[in-house]
């Protein structure tokens, strides 16, 4: 119930600001005896980690993660596990301008009607350094979820979509977009340096796909898993929309090609007694409940509001301003959601199987 | 933390299967002392009812709605608001096909792989009907926010979108459509005949627009208004995809094009201090908190899994059949799903206007 | 989250007032494929039905339970299981007085002050009729921990204690009492018959024992097995104290003497490798979590605060005045508690398997 | 919903375990603007800190306690506040022994039962050593409900209770056992050292008293307010039973007795309209909701379990052996726990406030 945590029996409060001494979270109800390091952690956190391309934020930050309570002889012991990471590069000197004027599309005049100030420092709680902390909870989520795999991936960069015939799962990780499709990473690099030479931003959509999931996952009607996935995405900074499967494209589809036919399992020898779906349009989930196919999630991020261009704003005191964002910023926050997005997957996943286990006990 | 239930502080919890004798929801946490009565329930009910036109489903449920606790002498207590709607016209006899085989897009064959057995009449809890206790529920929600007017309306209809330059807002509740664009509705109509004649089905996108929503409501991280809007609306039942503002749009842009820069009150003599947005391409929402514009959700909702062309599909034997879905069903759910959007829309509100007056006195 | 709804994965929700037209709960998160019937609700109700005796209220409630979801062919379904009990015997002219004066004790004045008025029929929502709702829950909780054995008897009323030695638990059901010893149990008659006569009322302490409860179950540190059952007690009506094993008494001890030794299984041939306690002053309850020995709570629960003797109060306009309860009133509310303790223990239990379910996968 | 998280809008979660590298609670939903400093914290802490005088252990903790988030220029900003406190004096060493068998009366063989292995150092998360975490969130719970007095005090140890006439606020702070009567804490000295020589332990009430709580706080029926105080204390280590004002005692007076009399404010020339009683039998709370009058809770705390005489238990492979411990250990574990119930008392009446705030908008 508190405002920041998330998930049911499966759950994680994240605490801290962009320009504090560190960030965190508390992962609770992790089931006990997973095996369990700062090792298993580390290299997710190196994957949203800013700093790595030219494309992304320069700001140097190691995202050390440190297990402080929950392990113990490399195990998990089913009490709460306490991630903490440091902040070691703030520079909040840049940000003094924030503190007088609203940035447009940031959270800065959100902040102060709510709660009357804000700690303006590089956005402070509201930046999206935080996801750092879901990141490194998404890590222990997997632990629990062994049986699933996720990756995500960028299928749409600035308007420029991905060739679907040119998908190549090796790809995701060969180059700074986690991008399928090597022709558009390639294209992609021309939009990225020319937007950030012009102090601009773009948008970008992230595709997240989880095979593995059984099923019966899922928890209608108000935990549906597919409830659970849109409300982990809209939760991340910038995303504005979630689709399941076909998403929007479904709305456009008659009932005859949108349907999701079955076929007995042994029709393709697979044997194992569970139907053989002839197609995804449902991305996995009917009913908020998933059906064994893969699970599909696309979220769409808005172009990072920090751009050089000046943008009419008004002043804390109510004063007309403009303001231009320097600082450091990510021209294309999409990029760096990736990894954030198959966080938010395994943790609402995590959630589900837990969940799925208390009520049915399989 | 329960399944069936939603919300925080104001919440609600559901309960009924569609043949089943009674469905109903219980609103916890309303404010005391509001003016309730079932009259201030019904209309909204009687806006989702079924078979008040040719282009819904001619199940005909008075659904007529029965407070059963929580109000004295016409105002609300404090206490739980039972809500209860009989179910009357139930034809269980209509789904003996649907107990053995699984029909592809309906939660059927999840449901058994979730439970091992299900309730099959008329799609039992996984049944849109069980959308009239969200309805009544959101009936209470709304005494709650008296300060906020909603809308909810289609903007497309089996891929034929309105003209935004000719919305108006009178027409909503002029055709079976909730359609702001009478010449698009004439066009719906066609559609509608049709899609029930061919005895197919269509998706549709409803949006929803909520004005007056003061600035500073929502609850970051984990309970942003854009993220618990996200997670009611897709537990609405054929439900897609969900965006806030721009949604999907918004990745296509720039971060100059996106921008809702911001003037002084004064600027248009409005004199009440608060800011003038000069766009809201971000639907109302900034960091997970209303900015005090309009917020604005658009949600794409499949088109009905029942037709009436042959699916392949399995029995629960496992055995390869087909199925025709015969039975009485909304040919486009979206339709019908408009008002339950605006429900889930005010029953969102309604907690984040307790919850921020919980963390601010305000 | 909600203000009336209680557990955590085996959760329910009561709803209804005292004179209004019904009462019930909503209990979610059941596991699936229980039989369940209102024949399985039934007996629970009738033990803790008024007017049973001449020692209870002379209220004529059939109590009659109705199950409206949830439940299909005889086994539950997963789904939301709605319990409905109609009200019959309101007769709410006895109370008006009450309308005008605070009762002392009760929760008049106390609900004035939150809500600014109440529903002071019969108690409105604070009356214990609502625990009608908590026994229809416990029977479906039952269902869920088959194999725990839960009985709740009168171990103290009007301050008089049973002989522990004389403890005869055939006697519980044969006395209007719940009270394993024969002998207190004619004492109590006179006690009882005293207290009637006189206007007055007396207290009880309501002793709970559970057997069969697995060693694992509970939850550190704030869902521990204690601190749940400690919170289920102290939310019936009229109680204001709860011990688990020695309780109070436990304080007056030294740890030699408060020591549950423990033994290898073998040793008394049980064979299992379960270990064998020496003694539970514990209560079955260690650091949150069962051990495997009986659990054990006792609950206080002070006099009806409803009695002839006029006791000084004021009015609704804060004039000086007394007030005499007449209306029909147990004399020791503590009789009627029995069943309800017996309820909330199973209610808490459900909860706790699953939970454990849930964490462990056992 | 999580295991390790209590409170509904203003909710803290610890984490940490004895022999860890530290501990901590992440604070949710505190009101923003609230002045907080370290300083405010560690004064609470050092009540509790061990090594304070010869009757608690010479473990050696600083209990420093460092604010990671959720602050800005002194005060609270609205988001989450991360406190830490690093443990500096652990011996894992002594804990050899416990490793291998169960200590009778710990936590030691349910926490195996439960999760199939534990981090027996210390007691790893069953410690008492959680409570410092408590006591630092209960610091900021303080700052929300400044309004309200809170006082916590033994009035039993060993069996020896106070003398209430001799009742002296005063004295609370001047001995190291909070006894507010000077005779007793000079007796209690004596049992004291007798109970440490011989390596013994002994049990302790603790009465905790809140003035000046609204009356209107609390929340019927599931999260009333001595349900949740219920629940806050019977979390604390070595509690075994919780009363509410008379408690178990009013079990045994009459109606008559136990009446709590009302007359108006004015009578005592108090003018604020706020009734006066005459009696506080109840402790506060009537039907869940306080009433104005002081909240008394009173726990009863049994001896510690770590005793030097040996007593019989099983090993971890289920072998006879017996156990004495060793280690550093508090010989009443009472004395210290009355911050951590101070500190529970202030959590609890923060938590209320805030749902109250919500519920009522008072």
């Amino acid at each position: 119930m508190s405002y920041n945590s998330f998930g049911r029996v499966f759950r994680f409060t994240t605490w801290g600001e962009s320009h504090g001494p560190a960030l965190g979270a508390v992962v609770d109800g992790c089931p006990p005896g997973l095996a369990l390091a700062e090792a298993d952690i580390q290299p997710w956190l190196d994957k949203r980690r800013p700093g790595t391309s030219r494309f992304t934020t320069q700001r140097q930050e190691p995202d050390q993660v440190r297990i402080l309570s929950g392990v113990f002889e490399g195990r998990t012991t089913g009490t709460p596990i306490s991630l903490m990471i440091e902040n070691v590069d703030q520079r909040s000197k840049d940000y003094s301008e924030v503190a007088l004027a609203y940035r447009p599309g940031h959270a800065d005049y959100a902040y102060d009607a709510k709660y009357g100030f804000r700690d303006y420092r590089g956005g402070g709680r509201s930046s999206a350094r935080e996801t750092a902390a879901r990141v490194a909870a998404g890590a222990v989520a997997r632990a629990v979820i062994a049986e699933v795999r996720i990756r995500a991936y960028l299928v749409e960069l600035g308007g420029d979509a991905i060739d679907r015939t040119a998908f190549d799962d090796a790809q995701i990780d060969a180059n700074p977009f986690f991008c399928p499709d090597a022709a558009a990473a390639a294209r992609w690099e021309e939009i990225m340096d020319r937007t950030r030479k012009a102090g601009s931003s773009v948008g970008a959509v992230v595709e997240c796909m989880a095979e593995g999931v059984p099923a019966g996952w899922g928890s209608p009607l108000y935990a549906k898993l597919d409830s659970e996935l849109a409300a982990a995405m809209m939760s991340i900074n910038a995303v504005k929309g979630v689709e399941i499967g076909d998403g929007f494209a479904a709305a456009r589809l008659t009932g005859e090609q949108n349907a999701d036919p079955m076929r007995p399992g042994s029709f393709d020898n697979q044997g194992d007694g569970k139907p053989v779906f002839l197609a995804n349009h449902a991305g996995g989930v009917a009913g908020g409940i998933a059906t064994g196919q893969p699970v599909v999630v696309r979220v769409a991020l808005k172009p990072t509001s920090s751009i050089l261009t000046p943008v009419e704003t008004i002043t804390r005191e109510g004063e007309a301003s403009d303001i231009r964002t320097k600082g450091r910023h990510d021209p294309c926050v999409g990029i760096r959601a990736a990894p954030v997005v198959e966080a938010m997957m395994a943790l609402v996943l995590a959630d589900q199987k837990l969940l799925h286990r208390a009520q049915t006990g399989c």
